[in-house]
């Protein structure tokens, strides 16, 4: 007899069902686990807070599905422009700031966080 | 002293870059760790051989960045026909097969793979 399973939630679109633009990013938990979070971020046209950088203790896997931004990187001489397809690696405690995103649009984000304990690495 | 961290890689574009069409399909690591591993999967019309099903110690976070196909659950009453921003989520041993990608095209997956140990759970 077939091990009983949980049955597949329904599709979900990542590009559809957008938050509508609002004072903040919009940040939406999609898939959790032990260590690992799985969420999307709707930007419209939000950038970090002036001197605000991002310091955190999980690795992050960020992609742009739709829309464009810029990332500062601390240490690095100019900012990473992103759009539709682009993914950045950021190590933990690799201090890095949302320049900017498209104003008058959606960016959306998906960005997979992973503790450091689970020693996530990009591949070569 | 601010304390050292691994360099961010270099930005890399899921959509650009893809491998040529071929016999199979083409898996790339993007990330791994203890427990948790994405892959750029891209599909040149390939789909799971007949009566395959994929079963699987792990969930699998499923996302097509471009093209489209029509992935079988089983039990499920119809195929699910996705295309760009669909994901889908299948618990560990959700049996599962590839009924068909878009020949003559690039279908590109983004699939995120989490141990069932991390007890992965899609959000509500």
């Amino acid at each position: 007899m077939t091990k009983k399973t949980a049955p597949a939630p329904p599709t979900l679109n990542m590009l559809a069902a957008l938050p509508p633009p609002g004072a903040d990013e919009a940040v939406e938990m999609l898939l959790q686990g032990d260590g690992v979070r799985v969420e999307r971020i709707v930007s419209h046209g939000q950038s970090s807070p002036d001197g605000y950088w991002y310091d955190q203790d999980e690795a992050e896997w960020v992609l742009v599905l739709s829309g464009r931004a810029r990332l500062t990187i601390e240490g690095e001489a100019e900012d990473r422009a992103l759009g539709p397809g682009d993914s950045v690696f950021l190590p933990a405690h690799c201090r890095h700031r949302v320049a900017w995103t498209e104003p008058g649009a959606a960016t959306v984000w998906l960005a997979i966080f992973v503790d450091a304990e689970l020693a996530p690495e990009p591949a070569a």
